[in-house]
């Protein structure tokens, strides 16, 4: 682990890699010359946490410069190879030249970096040259080995950085031409797909493997198979992290880290590093909604014409169901408002899905349970929300320890997604907990304007698409999204209409919304006139048609009804905008006059 | 002004619009159709509140497209139409197709726009045709101005965003070849220069006219030779100003608007929009500190080797100064902790600053003042920091309104700058204040790692260069870095040992910081000695040295000591992070322990 991807101070950043898991670290120089323990109490504190210093890090702008400045620089190096001594470390990064190079000729570059191995080989030291994406002369990676063969020391090698290498678009298959004892550390960071100056997207947006775009199994396999048999260590630079506690960044590195092995190992046949294999979720078994006092949310879902499925034998939770759409209301937890605290998922193997998920440090869930009931097994996600797995039949299974209901619903339904909002500290982390311990598919990033700001979408997904979680990121500075389950039903307005008679007032559709839908579709009257008079919005893509609403918001969450016609894939994102805007009026004026929709006041 | 860049409803957007004295608007496509007011009303309430309808926009992806799709596009159009009839707006913006175009062929593009120029005749309706700097096939301005004359229609123009244009680095001096009157609209925008995919640059951080670093005035001035006589309007999409109160971002976009107007009309030679001319600060008349008990900050300079200058005969407020530097303390406002709340500026003519800012926009301050006392002239800044102007010699004027103390002080100082941190959501608009209303310039702006990650600094400054504000941003999510007042001195190593004499301990430096510096700069022998045995800091560049040193922090605010030696013109930033991370160990372990600083401790 690098240090520069931590806050706070050098030795809390230790003590937390230490904590973590992690056996070595890198030490970035800034954060030792910024500690105010002495490079012998650093050594020291490593030996007792049992952290190997694996890399001092970076020495800047040696190579490709005059004579008068190479020799400030080897004066430089020399004062950095005491720090290293004294600090019991024999490996040193060296970035090529971003700053001072002036002159654009690798024999001068190789006769300096042997120069100064040299002088490093004098202490015992050893050099790792990296590529830097940014730098002046050489910032290839193949043009870096080129020059290190052509210094040809025995103390001079390459670093390699996945960023440096895949952000510029080179191929890494080349890695493979290095002989593995010359690759003398290799950095790993990912990042999302971005077009932008690079040396911008690498200070503020790499992010841990598996959170980002790029392909590491493959990279990572071609370092494997270069013969390379050093640390893999961690180095991304991000706003958030910087800002996050620093043990828990440490933990969430730890399990990117133990992911990507998995990941590669799996690719490349290997045993070493490899888990139990992921238990892919085939279905969604229940989603759950936690509060004090969830009444407004039975006489919601009975509007809706969900059956009351009846009360736990020995807990204050509820259950209702409408097909295989099983929503749990559950009021053991001190909430101060309703929010969606869990959900379930169908696997084959419960067990192993939870001994894989332990293997990641997931934190496991406990909950308490009784002779004769059902224990299902979980984890907690980066904001406490569980994730429950099973691989009994619901239905003569947990659902029986709810008593006193009846099954029949006025619709059949599924679970047709979860959206779960994240605060923006919790955001990446989620992201790589659903794609490591919940074995979910990442899709494209897209992005979605409301009324405070352009809010980020990422859905995960099982691989059949049966499970699918939406996550929204508003930005750091806005209220954190409410949350939402969507129920799939054959026949929306229908479902709409019978909730209608019950009393339900649906979020109000604005009129202009559906002169904007005609002017965009064309629909046929009758189902213009449908839509309009039950306040539901559309959508259309090559695929087919979806038909949707949404239910009023209690606390942080609120229900969705779907209907999807033919193929259609997505979730109605043209429609969003309307939604958060309908949301936030709504709730500015219940704010303002106590209940009250708009629809009521105009 | 584009209802686009609020926050909020179109209803709170119209009123804050009117509310910061706009006369028009361009009403967003996506408003309309999320509000729950009809056109009608949308039209009744814009009369009432004396805005013009000036442009309704975007319509999008009409030409370049095989005709079935066109046809379809016609049918869309004429469905936008009746909303703009009922809006009562005879003009739509109309973007370049960068979504649907398949055909890459101006004489199809002209055919199809001449075609829907037809069909928008009937109603009386004009287009303005706008190349986005994404745009399929037409993604340059001159671009669009030869599809518009192919189709030669007398209601088809061009509309220009300085955006789309200056992002590009297309010449916009080709702007004069276009007649004024088929310029049908301007839409203005600022950005930072940044190296990034155009569509998110323009999504996240387009900036009001003068926040940014595009040359607007230049840009103006081509579109008013050309003749255009029709409104100047604001296009900005920013995450910040997404998120900020609606009535607030209106009228910091009228000050850019106004600055604008200004700035433009000066190197024009008009008449028409023109303030008075701005006065230059020539220097700092003095810097307040605010709080509750200021007795710290008493101890504080009388340890630095200020001179107490005296009691203010009316208020509690004590003056202390060191040649040119004068630092009032005030314990009239009711703060939790000492925070510095203003600065006065020395300008030729108060008066007339004072005036120029009033037709700005700025908030006048008001503060009592009593027979025979200096009323000096002040404004508030957007988190309300004071800015005072004084074009009397301050020693023979406010200054003695000060009774009871010398002006004998240990050294002859001066105020060498004033750093000002904001909040995220004050930076953009303290920039624009700075410039517009205190006359100030902005250098390029850079970024300074530190423990809670990377700090954005942009330094304002006089055409002098004697007045100096760097100005820093933390990320959103971190708290708000504190403030503080560096002196400038002729002997900072004198001033320290005797502030060491009289007991004052400084922020302390780590050792490693002198391992590193020694690495850097290969000092001789005396000096590194006299650094590190009195915790100052040091920087070179090409120009000279710089020796400096920080108080401890009381509240927000604490003081720094400067030495520059030669041409030095920085501000140490590489000491910076050093800094920051002592601030920060320094403040954790006062918290824990009480008072103690980390030198006392080990």
């Amino acid at each position: 682990m690098a240090t520069v991807c931590l806050s706070g101070g050098l030795v809390e950043k230790l003590h937390a890699c230490a904590s973590a898991g992690f056996d070595g670290v890198e030490i970035m120089d800034a954060d030792l010359v910024a500690a105010y323990e002495s490079p012998e109490e650093i050594r020291t504190l490593c030996e007792r946490l049992g952290l190997s210093i694996d890399m001092y890090q970076p020495f800047r702008d040696v190579e490709g410069v005059d004579e008068d400045t190479f020799a400030d620089n080897l004066r430089r190096a020399e004062a950095k190879f005491d720090v290293m001594e004294r600090l019991g470390t024999d490996l040193i990064l060296l970035c090529s030249n971003a700053g001072t190079a002036t002159i654009d000729d690798d024999d001068l570059a190789a006769d300096q970096l042997g120069r100064l191995a040299d002088l490093a080989a004098q202490r015992g030291i050893r050099i790792a040259y990296e590529a830097l994406a940014w730098g002046r002369f050489v910032d290839d990676y193949r043009h870096a080995w080129r020059i290190v063969q052509r210094a040809d020391r025995p103390n001079l090698g390459v670093c390699l950085d996945s960023f440096h290498i895949l952000s510029r678009g080179h191929d890494p298959a080349a890695i493979e031409e290095i002989p593995g004892e010359k690759i003398f550390f290799l950095q790993l960071a990912d990042a999302p797909a971005l077009d932008m100056d690079v040396l911008q997207w690498s200070r503020h947006h790499r992010l841990f493997p598996g959170e980002g775009d790029f392909d590491l199994t493959g990279f990572l396999g071609h370092v494997l198979r270069a013969g390379y048999a050093g640390p893999l260590s961690l180095e991304v630079f991000n706003d958030t992290f910087r800002q996050t506690a620093v043990f828990r960044t440490a933990a969430h590195a730890r399990r990117s880290l133990t992911w990507l092995a998995d990941r590669t190992a799996l690719a490349e046949r290997r045993d070493a590093g490899r888990l139990l294999d992921a238990q892919h979720a085939h279905g969604v078994d229940f989603v759950e909604i936690s509060g004090d006092d969830l009444h407004d949310l039975d006489q919601l879902l009975d509007q809706l014409g969900f059956a009351f499925r009846g009360r736990h034998r020995s807990k204050p939770v509820r259950l209702w169901t409408a097909g295989g759409a099983r929503i749990i209301l559950n009021e053991q937890l001190r909430l101060e408002s309703p929010r969606l605290t869990g959900f379930g998922l169908t696997v084959d193997d419960a067990a192993q899905a939870s001994r894989r998920a332990g293997s990641l440090g997931a934190d496991p869930v406990y909950r308490r349970t009784y002779r004769d009931e059902v224990e299902l097994r979980a984890v907690a996600s980066p904001d406490g929300t569980e994730v429950y797995w099973n691989d009994d039949d619901p239905e003569t299974g947990w659902v029986s320890e709810f008593e006193g209901g009846t099954a029949v619903a006025a619709f059949t339904g599924d679970i047709d997604h979860i959206n779960l909002s994240w605060a923006w500290q919790d955001f990446d982390e989620a992201v790589l907990f659903m794609r490591s311990v919940v074995a979910l598919d990442a899709e494209p990033v897209a992005e979605v304007p409301g009324p405070r700001g352009l809010v980020r979408s990422q859905v995960m997904r099982s691989p059949d698409r049966v499970v699918r979680l939406p996550m929204n990121l508003a930005p750091p500075t806005a209220p954190v999204p409410h949350r939402h389950i969507a129920v799939r039903v054959e026949d929306a307005v229908a479902v709409a209409r019978a909730a209608h008679a019950k009393g339900l007032g649906f979020l109000p559709v604005p009129h202009n919304y559906y002169d904007d839908l005609q002017a965009r579709f064309a629909l046929d009257a009758d189902l213009f006139e449908t839509l309009q008079s039950l306040d539901l919005l559309y959508d259309r893509d090559a695929g087919g048609e979806f038909i949707h609403f949404y239910t009023p918001t209690h606390g942080g969450v609120f229900l969705e009804i779907v209907e999807r016609r033919g193929g259609y894939d997505g979730y109605g994102a043209p429609n969003a905008p309307v939604r958060l805007s309908a949301q936030r009026q709504v709730s500015t004026w219940t704010d303002a006059h106590g209940s009250g929709t708009p629809a009521e006041r105009t």
